[in-house]
C-alpha cells in the first residue's frame, strides 16, 4: 500500500494550560490523581481562579502522538476540531509548525477552543480536567476520505468516545481505513475512559483494531482482570499488535501475529522526572515511527521508550527538543 | 508614607508566544538579535506562519517584575489594558493567581491583547516581536489615583512610551505619586525604544524619575556615550538610584544621594543559560523587593542577581520555582 501518509491521526484537539499543585489541592477540590476528568465550562472557570500561575502548550493525545512523529520526519496529519478564537490559532500553528497536515476546519461558531487545565504534583503525575469546547463538533463529516484512504495508520484516541458525534467520526475512519487496506491503531487514554465506554472499546477492540496501546491500568480495566498475562493473552486474541505502556518497567510488546510472542522491552531510569504528562502520546508516536518505517517490534518499543523517557523531563506534552537526533543518537548508542 | 502596596507596576500587558530559532532565521528575517521590534498584526501574522512550535507564557516588562515581586510576597498591583478574550483571560489569571492586583477593566471591543512572538536562540538570546494589540487602549481613565497614591514605588516601563495614548496615562501617574510622596521608577526597557524616545527620556528621567533601571547599552544610549562611567556620574545627577544591569557582570549601582558612591555588584556565573527572557525584569523585582523590604543597596542589588540568574534558567519570563525560598537559601549560604 502505497500512501501520502504514514499515521493519520484523529482526536481533541486541545490546548494545555499547565501548572503546578500539591498533593492536598488535588484532594480539597476531589480530583482523582493521575485521572482526566471532563468538566463544564463554569467547573473549568471556578477550577482556574484557584490555580497558580500557568502555561499553555498545544496538547491533545492523538495530537500529541502526530506532532512527536512530525517532529521525527513521518508524514503525518491530524483531524480535530477547533474553533476560529485565539487557542485555536495556537493549536493549528503548533501542529502544522512540525509539518503535520491540519486540514479540519475550525468551527466559526460554537463553545471556544478546548482546553485542559492539567494539575502537575511534586512527584511529577499529572491530573487533568478538560473541557472540551469546539471537540463536540467534530462530525462524520470532518472524516475527509482522501486522507484516511491516504493512510498507513489511522490512530484514533480513546477520548474521541467522549463526544458523542465524534463516535460516528470514529467509526467512519474505522470503516474507510480498512476499505483502503490501512492499518487501524487506537490509545485507550485512560482508565476512566475505559471504565465510561467498556462494553463498547472491547467490541471495537476485538472487531476494528489492529494496534492497541494502553498503559497497564487500562489493559487491565479493559479486560476487567488484575492480572497482566491474561490481559496480555486476551489482547493476542484480539489485535495484530498490543502495546502495554508500563512506565519505569518500560513497555511489552505483545503478537498477535507470528506465533504471538511476548517482548517485554525495559526502560532506561529517567532523571528529573518533571511531568508525566505526554509519556503515553510520545511513547506512541516513538513506536509508530519505527513501524511504519519498517523496525522490528523490539526496536519500535526502545524508541517508544525514548520518546516517553524524554517528555517526561519537561514540563508540556509537546517534543521540546530534535527527537530526531535524540533518538539517533541513543540508538547509535545503544542507550535504549 | 504608610501604602497598601510596596509596588505599582504600569507597563504592556503582553503574553509571550515563545520559540527557538537559529540565528539564520533572524538574519533571513532582517532581525535584530536581543531587540524587541514593534510589528503590526499582518507582519506578526507573516512571522507565525514561519515559527516552529511554540510555548504560551504571559509576559509585560512591568507586568514580569510585578509577578516576581508578587511571588516574593511583595504588596503589588498592576496597571495594563488587555482585551476580554483567550490571551487577556490567561494575562489576567497569571499575574492575580501570584496574588497582584489588576483592577484594569479590559477593553470589550477592538484590538485583541498584545502578543510577543519571543525567538530564542541557541546561545540563549531572545529577539522580539510585538503586536501590541489592546495595549494602545490604555489611556489616562485607567490609572486610577487610589492605586497610585497608595503605592510606595509606582513602577513605569520605557516601553510604555510606545502606544501613544499611554504617554498621557504615564504622566498622570507619575504627577499623582509624587503628589502623595511616592517613588517613581522607570526601565528604560530596550536601546531601540531608548532611540525612539530619547529626548522624552531624557526629560523624563532628569525631572521625574527617583529609581532608574537600565541595561548598560540602554544607558550609554540614553547619554549619548560610549563610556560607562560617564552615563554612571550622568545618572548620579539625575535619580537618586540608578540601578544599571551587565547581564553576567552583575550589576552596576549608582547612588545619587549619600555622598554619590557607585556600587559594583558581581554576579554568581548561570550554569545551563536556556533564554534570557525576563532577566532585566526579574533583576528590577529582586531589587525592589529588597528595597522596599529596607534592604541596603548592595543586597538588593544581589537580590536582583539572583533573581535574572533564576529566570535564564528556563523558557518565559516568568517565575518557575518558589522565588522565596530559592532567595532566602542563596542569601543564607552567601552564594549571591
Amino acid at each position: 500500500m502505497k500512501t501520502k501518509y504514514d499515521v493519520l491521526g484523529i482526536g481533541n484537539a486541545i490546548v494545555d494550560i499547565l501548572t503546578h499543585v500539591e498533593e492536598e489541592f488535588l484532594i480539597r477540590e476531589g480530583l482523582t490523581k493521575g485521572s482526566m476528568q471532563l468538566v463544564d465550562e463554569p467547573t473549568a472557570a471556578t477550577l482556574y481562579d484557584k490555580l497558580g500561575q500557568a502555561i499553555e502548550c498545544s496538547g491533545g493525545s492523538a495530537a500529541n502522538t502526530v506532532a512527536g512523529l512530525a517532529a521525527l520526519g513521518s508524514r503525518t496529519a491530524f483531524i480535530g476540531k477547533v474553533r476560529n478564537d485565539q487557542l485555536g490559532r495556537i493549536f493549528r500553528h503548533d501542529i502544522q509548525a512540525l509539518g503535520a497536515d491540519f486540514p479540519t476546519p475550525a468551527a466559526e461558531n460554537g463553545p471556544t477552543t478546548a482546553y485542559c487545565q492539567v494539575l502537575v504534583t511534586p512527584d511529577a503525575e499529572r491530573t487533568m480536567c478538560t473541557y472540551l469546547g469546539a471537540c463536540v463538533n467534530l462530525t462524520e463529516t470532518d472524516i475527509d476520505p482522501d486522507l484516511v484512504q491516504n493512510a498507513a495508520i489511522t490512530y484514533l484516541e480513546g477520548y474521541l468516545w467522549d463526544p458523542d458525534a465524534a463516535k460516528a467520526a470514529f467509526r467512519k475512519a474505522i470503516r474507510l481505513a480498512h476499505q483502503a487496506g490501512g492499518k487501524v491503531a487506537l490509545s485507550l487514554s485512560d482508565p476512566f475512559c475505559v471504565t465510561r465506554h467498556k462494553e463498547e472499546f472491547l467490541s471495537l477492540v476485538k472487531e476494528d483494531i489492529d494496534i492497541l496501546f494502553a498503559n497497564e491500568e487500562e489493559i487491565l480495566t479493559l479486560y476487567g482482570t488484575r492480572d497482566l498475562d491474561e490481559a496480555s493473552h486476551r489482547a493476542r486474541e484480539d489485535c495484530d499488535i498490543a502495546v502495554i505502556t508500563r512506565s519505569e518497567k518500560g513497555c511489552r510488546i505483545v503478537n498477535g501475529g507470528n506465533g504471538g510472542n511476548l517482548l517485554d522491552i525495559a526502560a532506561r531510569p529517567v532523571h528529573a522526572l518533571v511531568d508525566t504528562t505526554g509519556a503515553g502520546d510520545m511513547f506512541a508516536a516513538g513506536f509508530l515511527y519505527g513501524l511504519t518505517r519498517g523496525d522490528d517490534l523490539a526496536t519500535c518499543g526502545r524508541m517508544g521508550n525514548l520518546l516517553a523517557g524524554e517528555v517526561i523531563t519537561h514540563l508540556g506534552a509537546r517534543p521540546d527538543i530534535d527527537l530526531k537526533s535524540f533518538l539517533d543518537e541513543n540508538l547509535e548508542n545503544n542507550l535504549a
